[in-house]
């Protein structure tokens, strides 16, 4: 049995995301299918991050065992052949036999691009905030973010998890000509986390929520004390780590 | 009675071209639309660059005569609020009484974008080209295209126009992580002329032609002798010089 691990791009806008749905297109159905078809058996997709609908990814990263003899190449070329437009296989790799993308990885990496300006050309890929932010405020938030945190605050109610804390490594806005770039890594996240910490900053970019506010949020443990939850076409998925 | 003259950035993807038409959805029909609900009387624009279907632009520029006494960043901001998300107007400028979008520009600049590898994110904006492509080759051909030249081997058949003369100022091609991108400024341009250029030094790049044809197909003054016409979505109007 081989374990094939894929690093596959898609642009989110037409998906209602990546898992699986009986009604709904997602990309996990559209690969799956791509992928059944090629190797004429049954493929089971599990995937570092399972992206909400309208969520992006350059690289999210799917793992599947397959008793399929297909070279590599033909993964990414005869997948991508039976795949819609907006989604690609970037890459097909050797898996050693207990690897699974979802439960090998160490840490995952999103982006959020909150544009400035209003664009037509890429309106699909940004956020656009039309005040002004200040970025400087919206970085000493993120300090308040880092290290092993409980964001309880930032997850969707009622999730279906064990426990909040999550292991926070980076995080970071940049300012480019067109957009604000924040970029977020850690070992986990919740479902929202990044929209609701992307929503909760910008109030703070904005001065609705002073920037000395991130601590009491946290310390509240409830979904109510954070900002809105961003809208999900700025969102991408970026990197896994393993 | 005032000229006003709008920047507009719009998406091609949705649209069939610029020019209004009856019953097709164009860009300016969609901004005549706008402006005349602003200003509450008929808005007829003259444009840089017609464009056709599923071309994009970063600065198409269009200028109008209107009696409205609306200051000029209500035009951008109503305007923009009764247009769809796919167009916007970046800037509006009063004009000289003379001035007209169209007749009183001296040059335009467009860039049509290659991809070497299939993207999902942003595949409505380059063209996919599968095979290597010598770039080196591709800017031998652009030097055989400058100064003045007469272009109606890269004009789409039966054009109504009075003479096939451009004068190219600029033609290149550079190369980056992911795309080769053209960038070409000329007084005017032909129908299809970007395109079937594209299409042309494709092939030279991919040996399909030799680089040193160029000088004959623009002899040859006949579209047969010229490549194929590259897709639509590659290519942006991206600036208009007055």
């Amino acid at each position: 049995m081989r374990n094939i691990k894929l690093t596959i791009e898609y642009d989110g806008t037409d998906f209602c995301g990546w898992q699986i749905q009986v009604d709904d297109r997602t990309v996990q159905a559209e690969v799956e299918r791509s992928l059944s078809m090629l190797t004429d058996s049954k493929v089971r997709l599990a995937a570092a991050g399972r992206t909400d609908s309208g969520v992006h990814a350059l690289a999210q990263v799917a793992s599947f065992k397959t008793e399929s003899n297909l070279p590599l190449d033909v993964f990414v070329r005869g997948g991508n052949s039976r795949l819609p437009r907006d989604v690609r296989i970037v890459s097909a790799e050797e898996a050693p036999a207990g690897f699974s993308a979802r439960y090998s990885a160490k840490s995952r990496l999103y982006r959020y691009v909150v544009a400035k300006k209003q664009k037509a050309i890429g309106r699909q890929y940004a956020w656009y905030y039309w005040n002004p932010l200040d970025v400087r405020k919206m970085n000493d938030a993120c300090a308040a973010i880092l290290g092993v945190r409980d964001f309880q605050s930032f997850c969707q109610a009622k999730a279906d998890v064990d426990h909040y804390l999550c292991d926070v490594r980076y995080a970071f806005w940049r300012e480019t000509k067109d957009d604000l770039v924040f970029e977020i890594r850690a070992n986990r996240f919740l479902h929202n986390m990044v929209r609701i910490l992307v929503g909760t900053m910008v109030e703070i970019g904005d001065n609705t929520l002073r920037s000395s506010s991130m601590p009491r949020i946290l310390a509240a443990k409830d979904r109510s004390a954070a900002g809105a939850t961003a809208p999900a076409h700025g969102l991408f998925l970026l990197d896994v780590e393993y």
